[in-house]
This record gives structure tokens, sequence and C-alpha cells, in this order.
């Protein structure tokens, strides 16, 4: 399996089946037509045309749509169509670090194909900083639980960005959840850009942004999850990392990606690569848009 | 000045003025309508068509291709239309790494819109190896008498790449040429993504793709100019780069996004900035469609 396979299979997607998610003259997601028709049992909150899907305009503040869209959000829970509910907010902000136009529950936003945001977190331990000598990486392995990508690889810590949370502050938080590191320590993560994808699934798009962090740890470092998500930890030379995305989809889809992004940083993946364009491009699709 | 206008100003360009160059049934570049009338005096090299301009199907192999349209550069050179002849080949090569469809002067390479790639190396002192604290840049000062960017601020090396020559032996011929670095070291440069824009200027149109290479040297390194490019070095704190770039255009227009792609991997730039997402992808527009 090439890097730019995995990059593929986070950019799969039809858009000839979905239509803009318009709401207060903006362009807040992307829906798909299997899901018309259960916008259509609420004439009163979604206008549906055969270009787009318009909330109702007569809401005119994000608090008013929130406040209108959720009950009809927990119907769809209760019928069993939104799974995985999580009683988090997401913001709904088609430009980064717009005000939201309104907040909505997470496991909703795939529906609407709203834009989501979230932190990944490349925990390594460096022999001799700054050089790939001995350069190793803390995995995850996702407990068989999860409802998403259940028992494959990830990151040592990663989550999403709910609505009011900032970045470092949620860095800090996962951190904390997903590996009990220390908040002095998870301060020393260091952004290092972003990966972005638009890929279709069964609920309809992730439309997905996620900064990424190396954060070096010490070597007598031992993650230790709190939250039940991950159920193992292992610490790999970066070269496994490699073979281990060149050779399948043990990696969980979008852990991949930032994987990929941290090999080309780091200098693993050669400019000679016939693919390294599309590879270092493909990393950061569709951002232009949004 | 935001980072942001040093991305706006290298892909400022009205493609609606240019057509294709179609060579052997590819897109190899893109012709100003200005210089059409220069090329439709040579009817048996080009066929000058509304929506492209098509290079003699006849000329089936590189090197008739490359041995045809050499004399009438030459000519162009000699009327003074084409400056700063280099005698040096680059590839006509519409996708990285396929095998180049021709080779051609340097100089006309703005003309013929072709893509062109090069080597852009940040060379830094690290104190602490890994961490940006006391990290110092390697900044020269490009000389008054180069037909580019005279006076502007430039890595401490970068090359456009030639037909023929690999990129780590462009990189070792570069370092010693450009600051005296010994092979040795030169070899140790890693190489950390590419960067990407297209900017139309008076000769037509610069498709460029750079890739980037963080070279690490000692801090009793002292750079030493050998072939009259660059007419000083000095050793800058990353903070003045980062300065230097918002406060205007002291570095060449190229080297600035090459520059703010390591601050960005640095983690100087915070993901919380509005105009991060931008930034990120601005760095290498274009680059999908090549």
């Amino acid at each position: 399996m090439a890097f730019i396979d995995h990059i593929r299979a986070c950019n799969a997607h039809d858009m000839s089946r979905f239509r803009p998610f318009r709401t207060a003259g903006q362009t807040a997601g992307w829906i798909h037509d299997d899901f018309i028709a259960t916008l259509a049992r609420r004439s009163d909150l979604f206008a549906i045309q055969p270009h787009a899907v318009t909330l109702n305009r007569e809401l005119a503040t994000p608090e008013q749509r929130s406040k209108a869209l959720d009950p009809f959000l927990r119907e769809l829970k209760d019928e069993g169509m939104i799974k995985g509910w999580r009683d988090e907010r997401y913001p709904v902000t088609p430009r980064w670090r717009d005000e939201p136009l309104m907040t909505m529950e997470r496991a909703a936003i795939p529906f609407f194909g709203v834009r989501a945001y979230g932190v990944h977190i490349n925990g390594h331990v460096e022999t001799r900083p700054g050089s790939n000598d001995g350069l190793q990486v803390w995995v995850g392995k996702r407990s068989r639980s999860k409802p998403t990508a259940p028992g494959k690889l990830d990151h040592l810590v990663a989550g999403g960005q709910s609505f009011g949370v900032g970045l470092m502050d949620n860095v800090v938080k996962e951190c904390a959840e997903e590996a009990a590191i220390p908040e002095s320590l998870a301060r020393t993560a260091r952004p290092a850009g972003f990966v972005s994808y638009v890929m279709e699934n069964e609920e309809g798009i992730r439309n997905d942004v996620l900064f990424v962090y190396d954060l070096a740890v010490p070597a007598d470092f031992v993650p230790v999850n709190t939250d039940g998500e991950i159920e193992d930890f292992y610490l790999w030379p970066l070269e496994r990392v490699f073979e281990t995305l060149t050779s399948g989809e043990d990696f969980k889809f979008n852990v991949a990606l930032v994987a990929i992004d941290f090999l080309v940083r780091r200098g693993l993946i050669p400019p000679e690569d016939p693919d390294y364009l599309a590879i270092v491009h493909g990393l950061r699709l569709d951002a232009a848009a949004l």
C-alpha cells in the first residue's frame, strides 16, 4: 500500500450526491441525497431545494438555530439514525476562527457535512534531539469498543475540538484523559501544521481539519490511558511506523495522514518519490474552500 | 505585512491572458498573450490557436524538440528579449519524475510557463537540538548585481534544478558554491516538504516547486560565498526572521514562502491565527495540477 493510497482513501467522495447546507447565507456543510427525506419531515426547519438545503432564515441568531435544531437531532438519535451521541457541542464554522453560525451535537456533524476540527499529537522520544537516529514514536491501540475504527492504531493523543475550548486547552485535556500526560509536559507540544480531508461515509461526509502537534516526551515516560479509549500503547522506531503505513491499513484512516505528514517533515519520505508532490499536497486537500 | 500577503504576492496571476503550451499531447506550460506574436514568426515550430500554442507534432522525440527550439531561443536572446542566459538546461516535465518532454535553457522557462524545480535550504544553528530555544538561522544578502531580486535576503543556500542532476547532488553542489559547505555536512540536509507558487512577471509566469531542506550547521560554522551571488551572511535568531517577514518585503519573494513554511513547522505561527489554514494550504498552491 502506497502513502498516496491512504490519502485517496481519506478523500473518497462523490460530491454529485451532496448538496450544500446553507445557513445564514453561507455554505455550512454538505448533505447527502439519502438524508433529504428525513430533513423533509421538518419543513419548519429546512427548505429543500434541488441544489441546496437551507436552514429556516427566520432563525436569526446562533442560539436560535442551535436551539431549534437540537430537539430534531435528539429525535433522530432516539430513532437510531444518529449513533454514538456524545453530548459534545461542535461549532458550525465554515471558516476557521469565524464566529460559529450555531453549535451542533458532535454525532450529527457528518450528516450535515459540517467541517470539524481536532488536535492530533505525535508523541515521540528522541535519543538525539533533532535527529532521526533512535527516534521512537508512541502508538496507541484503540479500544475494540470504540464506535469509529475499533482496534486500529492511533496517535499518543488525539481529540475533537468542541465549541468554546481553546486548542492548547484541548491538547492539555486530551493529554490527561488519553495518556495521563501531566499539564506541564502537555504544554510543550509544538504546533506543526494541519492535515485535512473530505471522506464520504455511511452517515454523510467527514470534512475534517486536524491540527498537528509534536510532543517530545522523556525516554522514561510511559503513557497510561484513563478514559478507556486506548487499550494499549507501544513505543515504535519511526521506521516501523513507515513500514506499517506501507503494508496496510492498521492505522486509523486519518491517523495515517498525520503520521505521513510526520514522516515528510522528518525527511523519511524522500522528495525523489514520484508521488512526493501528490503526497505533500494531498495531506491538505480542500482546505482552500474553507 | 501579514504572512498571507507574501503568499498572495507569489501567486498573483491573471490566467485569462495565458494559454496552454501543448507538447506531445501534454500541457507543458502556459504562454502569455504578449509572447504570441513572437512565437507566430515561426509557424514551422508553433501552431498558434485561440486556446493553445502547440509545438510542432512532427518533432517526435525530446532530442528533436530541444534541438529545434534552441536556435530560436538564442535568437530571442540576441534580440534582448530573453535576458540572463545561463547555459543551464532545465527539464520540461509537467509531472515530477516523468521523463522530460524536452530540455530548455533556464532563462527561457518563464516565457513558456514551464514548471521549474529548485532546492532551498534552511541553514540553522540549534543551541538545544530539536528546541526553538536559542535557534538561529543563517540569512544571505543577495548580490546587488543579481538579475532577480538584487539585494534581497535569501536562504543560506538555494538553487535551480537542472536537467539530469539528482536533488541531493544539487544540494551538495549549491552548498559548495554558495556557502563553502563541505560535502559531508551538506549531505546531512534533511528534506522537509516543498513549497510551490504560480507568479506572473514581465517575462511570463514562474511556475515553481521548491524542495525544502533543513540543515543544522555547527555553532562555529561560518559560510563563505564562492560564486559572487551572496554579498553577506547573517546569523539571526528565528524571531528576527519572523519580524522581518511581518514588517515588509526584505526577503526575496519565494524565500519568504520557504521561511514561512519553516516557521509553521517549528511552531512559531500558532494555529490560532485566523489565517492559519490559508497560510499552510497556500504554501503549496497549484501543485495538484502537476
